[in-house]
């Protein structure tokens, strides 16, 4: 259930009974979110802070969390509250699943790649060495609380991140959505944000387990998150929407040999109207290095990457189950693209 | 679904197309029961031993297995089998249920617990600090094997663990098999189990998510996990199902209080003559120190003890919301006529 606004989630939770409200977030979330959060009303809440950034993402944070959950016996029938960007929702969310074996969340985004991904498809998850959300739960929050209001302050790095995926939703499902994104601001537009939780719920609600549809959501994600890992890798990481962004031009390429995608120009320009090209594209070993990082990619099942593409504009297609080359030299042809 | 013998099992799994089988197990479960799993036929396996006992059922085990799987690159369509007793059961459950968010498993018990309770279930868990099952999840096997074969070489104490479980089947749901069950031998009846796992699958179809007449199964368990507990950090550990066999005693005295049932007698006796006497049972303080374990039961909200009582021998019933004195003075109730 989407609820949209602080004040109606403070109607909403008045009307529920949970013994307890526990609230997890990081300290920027605390700091910029909290006194958005406190209109809730939460008198008597359990406040609990985990570190900044992916790298908490991971088995201590969670180790610590159950323990202060136990400590203050919080039980079933308690609320937690996770305010914050992905990995607030994903370690949260995990956290609270696994507790007692499930207490019910609720996820408050506060960045927009959050609002309109990480926070409402029912994935949960840690990272666990050194590859990401290895370990999780699908496990759906009660609600999902969407307010702009938290956009307000974000930085355009965080805005341009959430927009890829934007660009992804209307790629795979809604032409005019795509042909309309024209600028980064339009990643603060309610309508959008609305638009693309209804594409991504209906999807989720459709397959739940990821067995079909849902798989179309990883468009342009095979690849994007082999840059993404690569460049984390080298010490240059770049945010998860650029990588994405990029990963959707491959992609496209990949949906023009494959599946008879026409339109491989319009997301070419697209994307590079809107995104800053990041120094790893231009890396001469690029497209090796990337097939590395394909085969830890959980959708593989016996060395094929199942994956979605592109049919036309607006729609994309699901069960291609596609070599690791063909994945290289699309990253071989958009590099010699942008050096063309 | 269950699934009744290895040989049907084999045969199962001829049908499906799993892309690596995983066999989770302790020393005791490789050593006993490997000959007759290996009627399965699974040729190139991956064979996991964890150490044997409760105190392994914790979050390193976890973590190591995680990484066992990553390292074998073992995917999303493979399968695990946990093979062993509860404690196997609940961890490795809890590890398929969480790694890559979810990989199915089968439980093949080879207890007579396991089979009646902790695998068929769909709870699974890991003990977190000093307490039970505090971390895990809701997640169904998508099989369970039973084959009586493994009880052959049980310890008798073992099968009376499971004895335990079968009269509480019998007192909240079948008044004629309570009466039938005489002897410790009758826990190898294949009828018998049977019977108890309709039951406990009935029950737990009808409400997945606890919230309802699942608490039933929790009759005799609240001062049964407060004996075990108690018991165990004492240094004198009991069995589980010997604590939940006196547990349900006490919880017979508490129906007759609360519920107007009239059989505590007849309860009694059958657990005086198939159960040994705990030493525990004749110590001085402990009503007292009963008390103390009640509220970290998970069943806890609120202060009050959500718990199940008998209405006559064959029907339970759920709803009750009880104090904890009320648990304590069962106890001495028990303690007085033990020493009458």
């Amino acid at each position: 259930m989407v609820i949209h606004g602080i004040a109606t989630f403070k109607q909403w939770l008045e009307q529920k009974h949970f013994t307890k409200i526990v609230v997890i977030g990081d300290a920027n979330g605390f700091a910029h979110c909290l006194p958005h959060v406190h209109q809730v009303g939460i008198i008597e809440g359990l406040w609990l802070e985990v570190g900044v950034g992916e790298k908490h993402k991971e088995l201590e944070t969670c180790s610590w969390l159950w323990q202060q959950l136990m400590e203050k016996e919080v039980d079933r029938s308690a609320l937690i509250i996770n305010l914050g960007g992905g990995v607030v929702t994903d370690l949260g969310g995990f956290v609270a699943s696994t507790y007692k074996r499930g207490v019910s969340f609720v996820n408050v985004p506060t960045t927009l790649l959050g609002m309109v991904d990480a926070a409402i498809g029912h994935k949960t998850g840690i990272n666990f060495g050194e590859a990401k959300n290895q370990v999780g739960t699908m496990s759906a929050p009660l609600a999902v609380v969407i307010d702009p209001i938290f956009l307000a302050s974000l930085p355009n790095m965080e805005l341009l991140s959430g927009l890829g995926e934007l660009i992804k939703y209307g790629l795979i499902a809604d032409a005019p959505l795509f042909h309309a994104l024209g600028s980064i601001e339009m990643g603060k537009d309610q309508t959008v944000i609305a638009r693309c939780i209804d594409i991504k719920m209906a999807i989720t609600k459709e397959d739940p387990n990821e067995k079909g549809v849902r798989r179309m959501l990883n468009y342009g994600h095979s690849v994007g998150h082999a840059l993404e890992a690569h460049a984390y890798h080298l010490g240059q990481p770049i945010p998860h929407g650029v990588a994405v962004a990029w990963g959707m031009v491959a992609e496209a390429h990949l949906s023009e040999k494959l599946a008879g995608f026409a339109d491989t120009d319009l997301v070419w320009n697209k994307i590079n109207h809107l995104f800053p090209i990041p120094e790893i594209l231009y890396q001469a070993d690029l497209a090796r290095a990337i097939g590395s990082y394909l085969t830890q990619d959980k959708k593989n099942s016996s060395g094929l990457i199942q994956s979605a593409l592109l049919y036309k504009i607006g729609q994309g297609k699901i069960g291609f189950n596609i070599e690791k080359e063909d994945f290289s030299s699309s990253v071989s042809w958009l590099q010699q693209r942008l050096l063309a």
